[in-house]
């Protein structure tokens, strides 16, 4: 590991990178912004080492750096956001940026984004809307992995979907998860490593269950529940990729095997004024209670508590916020030289 | 079973029972539409069942069939309902009502109930939605029969959590789902027959894997997908529960073992209007394709082939409708006793 950053350095970092690849500075801070949150909270696949990876797509024509997202409010709280085929988390801050204006004036409000691309981790996105109040649902939709439920072709995206809500009191509480048992991520990393898939996490190209993480590469992953995790996606696809305007399920383009193409992805942004629904002062005392509840379950094994959703994500972030946050130095290496230092 | 029974047969039934009991006519009459939808849609455990389920507790004084939900708009698109104890499917209706209010609005509306009780399947609020262009999420706490994660003991509930998408060319796209592997009343129904469990469906009373239906009773329902399922669950309650100002978590009382107490149960209830986002001839069309993608996926098994979310429900709504609905003898015995008839 390399030496501790603070999260100002490293945030000047990304952004000065993200700016040399052609995106004004203002606008490369605030995707920046999301990736180092998500570096911060320990989200390391999600994080800073995007920079590069959204750069190289950029480099080949299949994002435009350049692009800055055009927002257009239909109605008093709902926005349809244009991505213009811009970064990620540039077109995403601008969705929850859409909807937390529309939550403003009416109580709540909402976003729909297409022409965009991966757009970091939802986690960030909750984070910075809870911290101003609002409770958040948040999703879209994504490259192919999954097969429908029953079906054995790839025809869903591991689809993330988000849930937070904020806490006067304390951490807010965040659920950001994808629909799959398990992530591609660490089916490259078994794969890399040889090791055998857990059962139920995937199969192969056929359809059929496998342990054979190669297989499983080629193959798809399976929904978390089944059927219940199967109607999740398509619902978020619906929401995110069908009412947005943007691309859909097979419609999607895949960034690692054509990332030269625009994916068009689609993300929608929810926000709700929870200060409207009940002062600082009570929604703390609520918040507190409902926390105590969870955390005095008697846990199955001692050693490990019960905890919230995002509980361990954001405690990390306070501390690495605390105590800076120490990046690979391969990974550092790379984002100091595309940040040209 | 009985004689095949109209929809409006049914409806009159079921609103005649309800208003025999207490509730004004007009009242009377949308509570009894959410039960005959489910029914219709061969949702029969939360179907016109429930009619004399609510009544029972009424007449123990649990709920007040007199009450009238009272609707504060706190902002231009966000409500607050309190239910006052009454009728669920009449605090239900009131909610999705307000909901949809606020997005003809302002484009997207949200409704958070408290003072409810059990208020039926989500896919006829849905569906009602959907029929006049509306996009919802809904959700609803309920009696606690989940371990946290990692915790043993029931502190959360089956929250159910439904999401739909409108479709000017055809059905809508409804998913209607529970956090557990499976339905409390499908292990009910196992422990009366004597049957075992599938693994993995629930514990017993200290918390260990169980396929005994009876010590499963006594134990809690597994969460789906585990921590993700977990996650989607307390989110649900902090949503429905805890912002709408309702019980949440363990005070949410227990109908089955206290119904002469109020549960307090919350709901929530967001509308979007998704003919502000595209003509009703792009949604049609870009809904068709998207079903279209997803039928077409080579099937695992060819006499199953990839259904979407709702499409089985809302597809014997469509046959009950044309052809009436056939109810169990002793249920509609049960139904007319209540209706005075």
């Amino acid at each position: 590991m390399s030496e501790a950053l603070g999260e100002a350095a490293l945030l000047d970092l990304a952004s000065r990178a993200l700016a040399r690849a052609g995106m004004a500075p203002a606008e490369a801070a605030q995707a920046a912004r999301v990736l180092v949150l998500a570096e911060l909270a320990g989200l390391t696949t999600h994080g800073i080492s995007r920079v590069g990876q959204y750069l190289d797509r950029v480099r080949l024509g299949g994002i435009d750096a350049r692009a800055v997202p055009q927002v257009t409010r239909v109605m008093p709280a709902l926005a349809m956001v244009d991505g213009r085929n811009g970064i990620g988390p540039l077109v995403g801050m601008a969705g929850l940026e859409a909807a937390m204006a529309g939550a403003r004036d009416c109580g709540i409000g909402a976003a729909f984004a297409r022409g965009s691309n991966h757009f970091g981790p939802i986690l960030p996105y909750a984070l910075i809307a809870a911290e101003q109040g609002f409770a958040t649902l948040i999703a879209s939709n994504a490259t192919t992995t999954i097969a429908p439920w029953g079906g054995k072709d790839t025809r869903l995206g591991n689809n993330p979907l988000g849930i937070g809500v904020p806490n006067p009191g304390g951490d807010p509480v965040i659920l950001d998860m994808a629909l799959s048992v398990a992530a591609r991520a660490k089916i490259r990393d078994l794969a890399a490593s040889g090791a055998p898939l857990p059962e139920g996490w995937a199969t192969d190209a056929q359809g059929q269950p496998t342990t054979d993480a190669k297989a499983a590469l080629a193959g798809f992953l399976l929904p978390v529940g089944g059927h219940k995790g199967y109607g999740l996606a398509v619902m978020v696809d619906l929401l995110a990729g069908l009412l947005s305007g943007a691309a859909f399920l097979s419609h999607v383009q895949a960034w690692d095997k054509n990332p030269e193409a625009a994916q068009n992805l689609g993300h929608v942004f929810i926000a709700i004024d929870a200060t409207k629904l009940a002062s600082a002062e009570t929604l703390a005392a609520r918040m507190a209670d409902f926390i105590g509840i969870l955390h005095d379950t008697p846990a199955a094994d001692p050693a490990r508590p019960v905890m919230l959703p995002g509980e361990r994500e954001l405690a990390m972030l306070r501390r690495q916020r605390a105590e800076g946050v120490r990046v690979k130095p391969a990974e550092l290496d790379r984002l100091r030289a595309l940040a040209g230092n």
